[in-house]
């Protein structure tokens, strides 16, 4: 990349704006900036000290739980003891969907014998019977598998078990290619007369631990319910299915849903100096799925935005534009934070950028850049994150809390990771602190940093 | 730096060599290769599957031990089973040093109070005394402090407590800014007067887990102990010295070095079809320190030779070159494997690279090249590896065990990877196949195999 930079400012002297020709200067200036930055990131590790401090105060922070309600106030005074230059809440109402203590699953052998598979509730599923549910089970990989099964499906457990495609390079794609198995496979089961959807984890390892994550119900099919097991259990079922006699399965859960809690986003800011109006927001969700510690998922995001503004503080940088942190709440089941962000009115406001990171606190390597206009005028800057490897700037970016803001035409952008151990945690009881790379983490944190602070400057 | 080689094809008509200009054709045909490739590595998960069964297999490999032997024996029959083009043991002679089953230390405090750290001997130390010995201890941060310490280091235990500057992007590089400590600590320890060098752990993480390594000794100063304490071992340690009152410390661990011990390098390799008689190795160390089970410290680096080969091999793809995998022997406390490799007479034959993977079984990102010319020459084939971000070619490359090849001038190169968590397991119990991600394991094999066969088709 550098080597194409020095090319076209070499022989582009005639054609290119004289904006361009004092580009090297201001790389090298980000760049000497962009080191002391990373420096300081590594070196006081301070972001996965708050990751610690945040998982160990709240453990998971699900929606409308005391973990979320810790969490908002955790950030908050967080921020406020970085004396930032404002920091508020905006409240916002989040779902209250609540598992109940037990959750099981047992095949059911002609013999009288039991064999368990660990299985846990999907996010917003109804709970079985009381006493269980008990049915044969039907095996497929895809909604189409399933209609072809037809009426043989009526009253049978629907288990979805086409794996996440671990051939792929990118875990992200993998996961695009399985997930409708677990946000559509309840309602796919009861359109095909099922009583119940069980779905493979979500991941490419194999082992023991059920991954949770959202399902949805539509108003005119039954709303049967919908649980996950783990991918060695898949397996398992898989095989003893695959001797031909009919499988017998039960499943227990009990899940309630709850009337609406009042939660909130919470925001910290470096108001700019010369256009405050013009604002870019950083952030993460602050919401988890009630398992673990939402420590990668998103607790990551989260500290990496107020790491990236505490970073610009110490070295004394004061944005252009306004840089604003963002925890949105209830990104995992309901996105109401997002929603409500998007939707508040901010007057004398005008959002240039908003760059999520939500994809595991472990190594960056870039942005990606969801207008093709801002990733144009980016794409200048990505060699001043080469020397610590975060110099891939791709087009094509986004985020799940953000991507409300794009009605109102905000380029969305997203910090870029390595993605290969993400769907190891995702989800599940494992993504706990420990399984977080402090150096990793830094990292993230101060290519939002700087990021963030180059658009501050140079506006989009 | 796509965008790079656009712009130089599209300027550059006149003055590139017809060659240069058929490159865009072989680019594509090798990144469709690449692709497969890549999708096999990671789709079979075969690299992760040998390490898992060579970890398990063997234990550590450390050398002459029996768990060594298992391992040659291990990776001569896993290349006879994959039905390479020829198979082969090279014996060498390797030292034989042995830990003892005690190794302790204690804080001695005036009140009879026994405070325990976490040691292990480093590798090739004496032991102390049988009974152990007691001194009180001296805090140094260099050796040039341990020099303005003067006679009142006489007696005591040299305690080297400078950590690796964990503020440094390159973990590797603030390894070698402290590793003096371990390798000459006892030396200088010795000519202060002092009776025992005690190292902080090689390692940016603060844990209870001390990290072996190699240490020296020269012919012409005493022979005192050399030991490892964790790195929160030395924090206690650092804070009770900082009460400026003597602190007495306790050491006892037994060492012994035994006669050599017959060992091999293993090797296997595909036959070049049209220049079989130039050769391109590639490898790691199959030996290990006698801790965990060597699983990144280089299980990764073997095991991903042999998926390397295994991969060109499913494809068909017939090398014009020889395309040799060594798993050298006695790599942590010798190098004797990698000498007698390079010393070896091979007549008829002429290697033209020696490429290396030893910095664990992490996420590569490209290719160090020690070889400026060689650099110029492979620069324009890292297009191919953009597809899975291994793209950084860097001069300045090489490895331990190939090193000794450099007197024959041969480029000496080496997977880069990510770094940072390598040295949280590096020498220690925790190396185990656990800490290895089967993706990044298997993309590390997958630019293993695609490098080498790019070099062994084009030439250098």
């Amino acid at each position: 990349m550098r080597k194409f930079l020095l090319l076209t400012t070499a022989l582009g002297l005639f054609t290119f704006s004289s904006r361009l020709l004092s580009q090297p200067a201001q790389t090298a200036r980000y760049e000497g900036l962009a080191r002391q930055i990373v420096k300081e990131a590594l070196g006081s590790n301070s972001a996965y000290e708050m990751l610690r401090d945040l998982c160990t105060t709240t453990g998971h922070r699900f929606s409308g739980s005391s973990g979320a309600a810790k969490g908002v106030e955790w950030a908050r005074q967080k921020m406020e003891e970085l004396e930032f230059d404002r920091v508020w809440l905006e409240p916002v109402m989040v779902p209250r969907w609540v598992r109940g203590p037990v959750e099981e699953a047992f095949i059911l052998y002609p013999s009288g014998k039991k064999e368990q598979l660990n299985i846990t509730a999907l996010g917003g599923s109804v709970g079985t019977p009381k006493e269980g549910l008990t049915a044969e089970v039907v095996e497929v990989r895809s909604f189409e598998e399933l209609h072809k099964v037809g009426s043989k499906a009526k009253g049978k457990i629907i288990f979805f078990n086409r794996p996440m495609d671990r051939s792929l390079f990118n875990t992200f794609e993998a996961y695009g290619g399985a997930v409708n198995q677990r946000g559509a496979g309840a309602i796919e089961a009861a359109k095909a007369g099922g009583v119940a959807a069980l779905v493979r984890s979500m991941t490419t390892r194999l082992n023991d631990s059920p991954h949770t994550g959202g399902m949805g119900y539509v108003d005119t099919i039954p709303e049967v319910p919908g649980a996950a097991v783990s991918t060695l259990g898949a397996e398992r079922l898989s095989e003893v299915l695959a001797e031909g006699k009919p499988v017998r399965l039960h499943m227990r859960f009990s899940t309630q849903t709850l009337p609406d809690v009042e939660s909130a986003n919470v925001l910290g800011e470096l108001r700019g100096t010369e256009m405050p109006g013009e604002v870019i927001v950083i952030g993460g969700h602050l919401d988890s799925w009630d398992k673990g510690q939402g420590a990668h998922d998103d607790g990551s995001g989260c500290v990496q935005a107020i790491e990236a503004l505490r970073l610009l503080k110490k070295f004394g940088l004061k944005p252009k534009r306004t840089i604003r942190a963002v925890m949105f709440m209830n990104e995992e089941n309901g996105l109401r934070g997002g929603i409500a962000y998007a939707e508040k009115e901010r007057p004398g406001e005008r959002h240039i950028a908003a760059i999520e990171s939500d994809m595991g606190g472990f190594t960056p390597h870039g942005f990606g850049i969801g207008d093709s206009t801002a990733h144009a005028k980016l794409l200048r800057w990505a060699p001043v994150f080469s020397f610590f490897a975060a110099d891939r700037f791709q087009l094509g970016g986004g985020g799940a809390d953000i991507s409300p803001l794009a009605r109102q035409g905000v380029p969305l952008m997203n910090l870029l990771v390595d993605t290969h151990r993400y769907f190891d945690y995702h989800h599940t009881d494992n993504d706990r602190i420990e399984a977080v790379n402090e150096r990793e983490l830094a990292l993230g944190a101060a290519a939002m940093a700087i990021f963030s602070y180059i658009i501050a400057e140079e506006g989009l």
